[in-house]
């Protein structure tokens, strides 16, 4: 119910903007960007065309919550509004942003772009910043927010409360990062804590010091394992000498799984990791899925040579052709399953190095099973449709949907755990490689099995 | 790097465990339990035997944290040790817990043991379980906190914060509730905005206004989406008279999405969508999967009898046998590509109602694309590999493959955009739907072309 109110919401505003925008109605539509949420403006702003975009954007010049909006825009948006903007104003929309914002909106501008506006930062900002450009992509360094409020450990709960007064700027503070005299992270202490504490107690007498930390090359993922299994709303981020160089914070954790799981579906697809796939042109999108469909056109062309070199027993048995749609079939899907289980089971950590084994026996059963269940369904079925054929028509067939689906079962389970050991993302080359893999593998088993059965 | 030390700190916990459980050194299991975080200890756990598990539950007897521990364990496990627990014993461990959590547990045990437990449980407790446990499963109202802290609108800031204090209950503090003489929700404010306020500020004079809010009926996924696009760490739970019944915090927040995404990728690979499937036993797992692989048979077996029509046509031009696996390939591979595409930018919102032709025309053209130039390569293919047969055959084998991907990619993206149109969960059929009508569509085209093309 609350659901359709929400994207109720989201339609009247998406219809306002378009009757104001038909009407040029500037005052209006400026009186209406200010009362709307910068979130739901980034919403309603993909549905846009082009030029709208354009007027708007170029309406908020003077709007205080553009930057805040533009951060929760799509990269291939942000990409093109700013590419062509003028680099004064992008200075003027980013200046008093948060370095990882900062850095996050010059990451995705052209270099030249980049270059262009960070000559125009004053000198500390753009130390800041090319600090932060240099950590690795999908880094904790890469997403950490740097102004973090930090207190030495011999300061007073009442003297922290007034510093934390003049503090405007720090990044949503809920944790208190607490220090040495060497400007090390030595504890933490949460707001609320310091609320409900005498005011005369030191903070090294209240904070809890054991800190779980991240370092700025740690990779998002391992980030966002941190603050899910822990429950934390930030991780701080430090150096070899653990100085606290910043926070990654929850509702930034957030966009990383989500985008993390985007990512990995398409992978699994085949069908690259470009989120905003959709936002692209078709011809992009085609070429971003061409080489994935390229391994599937491999494992059809072997597949053809198969049958094709087992031309004379299909001459004996046309039959035989019909049930090859099956096999292949049914392998690619109990597979996909398997592999599915596999890779989701090792992105949420219910896949540890040590249970492998066991794992992969059970599917293997898993695959018995079922592999015998639909064999013995098919071996009947095709000795009833073909009864003037071969009567070992139905063995062949139902060994060969038994065997398929073992093999499938086995290639679809043992691909991601090897990939993994082998240090490459599991989720990329899992899907086009079991379906091409089972194309091949269920097309010779099946011709082996009825050269080996069938009087030809 | 860093995540190799975290997975070493892991790994070393578990041997040390493994050591102790061994010896059954009791005391110094009791002191690790002690030293060791809930959360970390749930990941070691999963990997005990059964009877491991049960000897360090029943060490935990009376150990602080037991059920911080337990709630951080899966489903599956909480259900085996605890449906053969003594009722008292749950009592005693989830007496001291905030509602969510005891209707959490209770909602994994047994009917008569939930009904023991909550028999001994007392009169206000049972009450405010019940109501809990009475709203649907995966609604805003089943995963809230009761125990919220709420404030009367003209209390001033000072007293605020010395009320808190008296609050150590309530669920993690950082968003404080206010309220009006009618006790309807009226306004939000930050712990921090209070601690930074001068202390005779009244709280209406400080608060936002503004708060959005669910309620309880309201889809976890849609709690979810709110959370992750205003970057909040906490929702408010009203009813309909605006009175607050709880908050949905962001920690229970990121295990929905992960959650989701793991039934997402399950029920897109035709796995049903139990999360825990790697925990069941074989049997289990198959009668699982056992359904959906059934819609995959029948379309094999469709597409048996479609070849079995066409006998004739194979028993002139043998080599068209070999073309088949090919044909569903591609379709199936490119379907899934496309499916998944859609159904994930549903689920991230990047498809709204309103652009859904726009991108159905979007991926007909993608598929036009790669269907022309698979087409082409695969026509090349078949009659340089089978030059002694009919040279129409590179032509009917080309058109098939783009015929059949240009169809595939129809099917793979209108299928969602129709089940959610029905109000049908787009991930559930989506996934053997599209490949087992690819099997069906892919053959029939395939002969109906050779039929019209080839001189039989």
């Amino acid at each position: 119910m609350r659901k359709e109110l929400f994207k109720h919401e989201i339609t009247i505003l998406r219809d306002t903007f378009g009757r104001l925008l038909r009407r040029h109605a500037e005052t209006n539509l400026l009186k209406l960007i200010g009362k709307t949420h910068p979130a739901d403006l980034a919403v309603v702003f993909r549905h846009f065309n082009d030029d709208e975009q354009v007027q708007v954007f170029s309406l908020m010049q003077g709007v205080d919550h553009t930057l805040e909006f533009l951060v929760e825009l799509d990269d291939t948006i942000i990409e093109k509004l700013l590419n062509v903007e003028n680099p004064d104003r992008i200075v003027d929309l980013i200046q008093n942003a948060s370095t990882n914002d900062q850095s996050y909106i010059l990451g995705i501008l052209e270099e030249s772009q980049a270059k262009s506006v960070i000559d125009l930062l004053k000198k500390e900002e753009q130390e800041e910043i090319e600090e932060i450009m240099g950590y690795p992509e999908d880094s904790a360094g890469a997403m950490m927010a740097t102004d973090v409020f930090t207190l030495y450990q011999e300061t007073t709960c009442g003297e922290a409360l007034r510093t934390l007064q003049d503090q405007q700027d720090a990044e949503m503070v809920f944790y208190l990062y607490i220090t040495n005299e060497d400007n090390s992270l030595v504890g933490v202490a949460s707001l609320r804590t310091l609320a409900t504490t005498p005011a005369n107690t030191m903070l090294k007498d209240l904070m809890v010091r054991r800190v779980h930390s991240v370092r700025p090359e740690t990779d998002q993922e391992d980030v966002a394992q941190i603050v899910a299994q822990y429950n934390y709303l930030a991780v701080p981020v430090v150096d070899g000498h653990d100085q606290l160089l910043g926070i990654v914070t929850v509702d930034d954790v957030v966009d990383v799984i989500r985008e993390e799981a985007t990512e990995d579906f398409l992978q699994m697809a085949g069908a690259g990791k470009d989120r905003e796939i959709l936002l692209k042109s078709s011809w992009e999108n085609a070429k971003v899925r061409l080489p994935w469909l390229f391994a599937s056109w491999i494992g059809g062309v072997v597949a053809a040579s198969v049958i094709g070199s087992y031309e004379h027993m299909l001459e004996s048995i046309i039959a035989l052709a019909a049930f090859i749609p099956v096999i292949i079939g049914m392998g690619g899907n109990i597979g996909t399953q398997s592999s599915t289980i596999i890779v989701r089971g090792m992105a949420t950590g219910r896949i540890e190095v040590g249970n492998e084994l066991r794992i992969l026996i059970k599917e293997l059963r898993v695959g018995l099973i079922l592999g015998v269940l639909y064999g013995v369904m098919l071996g009947l079925f095709a000795n009833l449709r073909f009864m003037d054929t071969d009567p070992m028509l139905g063995l062949v067939v139902g060994l060969s949907i038994t065997f398929s689906m073992l093999i499938a079962v086995a290639v679809g389970s043992f691909t991601p755990l090897i990939l993994r050991k082998l240090d490459i993302d599991p989720a990329v080359a899992t899907g086009p490689f079991v379906t091409t893999s089972i194309d091949i593998l269920g097309v010779l088993l099946y011709f082996v099995i009825a050269g080996l059965l069938l009087n030809i």
